[in-house]
């Protein structure tokens, strides 16, 4: 597999365009404004948030990946159209009338994702003359204006592409992404954009997707809040000429596995005020879901957090989140690593140095490993740790 | 039903003493071992944490309420006796078998709390030496020093008691507690224990204490986090003559819910770094369970504690985490208040005052209620704010 590049994202794939914009939803000199085209109809796939307030885009999206084929994506930042009663049901389903008209294509061919303010209605008449604007920035070179002009509070643009050398042939895949977390004003969201030139069926893409979603953007926590407009949408075009299936269709889900695991770590990594990140390993369990509930319920502790947050080699708040995850464990069976150093074992600490321990937790990435030996089940969540900076940036925005 | 009085806990029912010394365990000077006798014996009851890395006091102090009579209490706090493998259960065996010793009851009959940091053992000499002086303090006097003694992070000692008038006649209730979130090196623990002289069946002692604990000491969150020591302990020893069933019964259970909810409503405002309370009330929910997990959904989002901490009226996030609780919601139908205030009905913000709210939300206790519309479940939660200062209590405590 060819290295990973993190300055190009969905123009990597042959096929496609896109540019980014600003319209007049943020203030002036940020974009807010994204589109993204394939020039021939492409399969497309979809994992929605399951936060039952969604706004009124996931509906509409939901709707286009159900039937199976998509042209386009039209994604907004600055106003997540999210519990805006019925004209935002209008307004999202406007937003892909106006970019199907120049395609030529139905409405329903083209993904709308929204990502910011909850509860205020869209400028229409902004996104409309942004749309105008968009079809003449359409490149098929950088786009980097398209991978800015979806984000909110993020700090950095998140791009990464990747050609996958398959039994079939070479594709190649593309994509952008935001997080950082979910805010007020920009109630951000975690949005992720997906291309490849693969020739691959709405239905494998699909299942490709769901897969690689759950280990990668379902396995990160900044704080444990999910959005209402969270999105991740993955367009496979068959621009390379190159048709996906057994072992090339597999070759094709580690190359976007590699892809999504780099984006979604750095989402993480852009966490509201991270200073490091943290990879929590659960292995042993009874099953994967056990396994998943416990890596979960560690990423996602206050006392963990900010444990790692102090490089405090604290075992025992581990333990414990462990203990109250819903999900067997046995104390006296389970071992517990932190930066690969045993730490606890027969239901007590061990003898490990703890200054030394400490030394090794100033890093950027800890590693909490926790074994549990009562089955198969593994899980790996990724979370960021609480800072101080973090309270600061959501206890005040319009005071 | 008289007054909540705060100035008296356990002592205040007939028939118990009660005392708290300082034996070793802490830093000198600081309280750390109390005991809670009852002349007779007395009917138990006890509520305990969930958490499957339990503290070995918990288990010993199951079988106790088990065998349905006890006669006394003793808690430590500075060391949790918990992950201490078998020397921990040996050590909380011991500590019951010196109480009984003196007492002249079995070893069985004696309730152990422990509470403070995880994976030390403890230091059973000053232990021992402790409880022989804790039987020459005893007093049924002022309860200062027992309600001081089991406290970790605590910013004030927590009593309570009441006289509570029933048709059967009248009944005392007394009680200590302690809370402050659960942090590390005194890794804090939510403990009461409540004294009563009614005569009650165990059998009633317990239904009444869980019906209590789910409304009020189990309806609070600091930090989302459950303590491996979590203890509430009722002792019912029948000193007043008064024996209730029926509606005597039910009157007591009233007063006993005044009074566990007085404590727990201090715990949460004694939480780690709180500067307010907030109370989150769903009602309209499908059935009581749906209504709990949505309150307390709300109650342990981070960016619901980030804005009450802000005094920002930010309905968005509320409706929010309202959204991801993983009941049933129509926002469509749902209407929510802050402060009494409809912020947001028919899917969209209702044009509030905003200014108005933001200054009726600088106060020490802010009121979010949300109907749905969908059934007769309702549940209260009481949660505090997240501020920096829990950051940083909670990220250093070795480094």
């Amino acid at each position: 597999m060819a290295e990973l590049n993190t300055q190009l994202g969905v123009n990597y794939a042959r096929g496609f365009k896109s540019a980014g914009i600003y319209c007049g939803i943020k203030k002036p000199g940020l974009l807010d404004l994204a589109l993204i085209v394939s020039e021939t109809e492409a399969s497309v796939a979809g994992v929605f948030t399951t936060n039952k307030a969604c706004a009124a885009p996931v509906r509409w999206s939901k709707q286009v990946i159900a039937n199976g084929t998509a042209r386009a994506i039209i994604a907004n930042s600055g106003n997540a159209n999210c519990l805006t009663g019925e004209q935002g049901e209008r307004d999202a389903q406007r937003m892909a009338e106006l970019v199907a008209k120049r395609l030529g294509c139905t409405p329903t061919q083209v993904v709308v994702a929204s990502t910011g303010v909850i509860g205020v209605p869209l400028p229409m008449n902004a996104v409309e003359t942004g749309i105008a604007h968009l079809f003449e920035r359409l490149s098929d070179g950088d786009d980097r204006t398209t991978a800015d002009a979806i984000l909110t509070t993020d700090s950095a643009s998140k791009r990464a592409s990747l050609t996958v050398e398959t039994p079939a042939g070479a594709v190649r895949i593309g994509a952008i992404a935001k997080g950082a977390g979910m805010i007020a004003p920009k109630m951000a969201t975690m949005l992720a954009f997906i291309t490849t030139d693969a020739q691959i069926s709405p239905a494998d893409l699909q299942e490709c997707l769901t897969r690689v979603v759950e280990q990668t953007f379902n396995s990160i926590t900044v704080d444990g809040d999910t959005s209402t407009n969270d999105m991740v949408v993955a367009l496979a075009n068959g621009a390379s000429g190159v048709a996906l299936t057994g072992d090339a269709l597999q070759a094709f889900e580690t190359g976007l596995y590699t892809v999504c695991e780099y984006l979604a770590k750095r989402i993480v990594k852009d966490g509201e005020g991270a200073s490091r990140i943290f990879e929590v390993r659960v292995t042993g369990a009874t099953d994967t879901a056990a396994a998943r509930q416990m890596a979960r319920t560690i990423a996602e502790s206050l006392l963990v957090k900010t444990a790692i947050h102090g490089g405090d080699p604290n075992w025992g708040r581990i333990i414990a989140a462990a203990g109250r995850a819903g999900v067997p464990i046995d104390v006296n069976r389970a071992r517990l690593f932190l930066q690969g150093v045993l730490v606890f074992e027969n239901g007590r600490p061990t003898e490990y140095d703890e200054r030394a321990l400490i030394e090794q937790m100033q890093t950027d990435e800890v590693q909490i490993a926790l074994e549990l030996h009562d089955g198969d089940g593994a899980a790996r969540f990724w979370s960021s740790d609480l800072t101080a900076e973090y309270v600061k940036i959501n206890a005040h925005y319009r005071t």
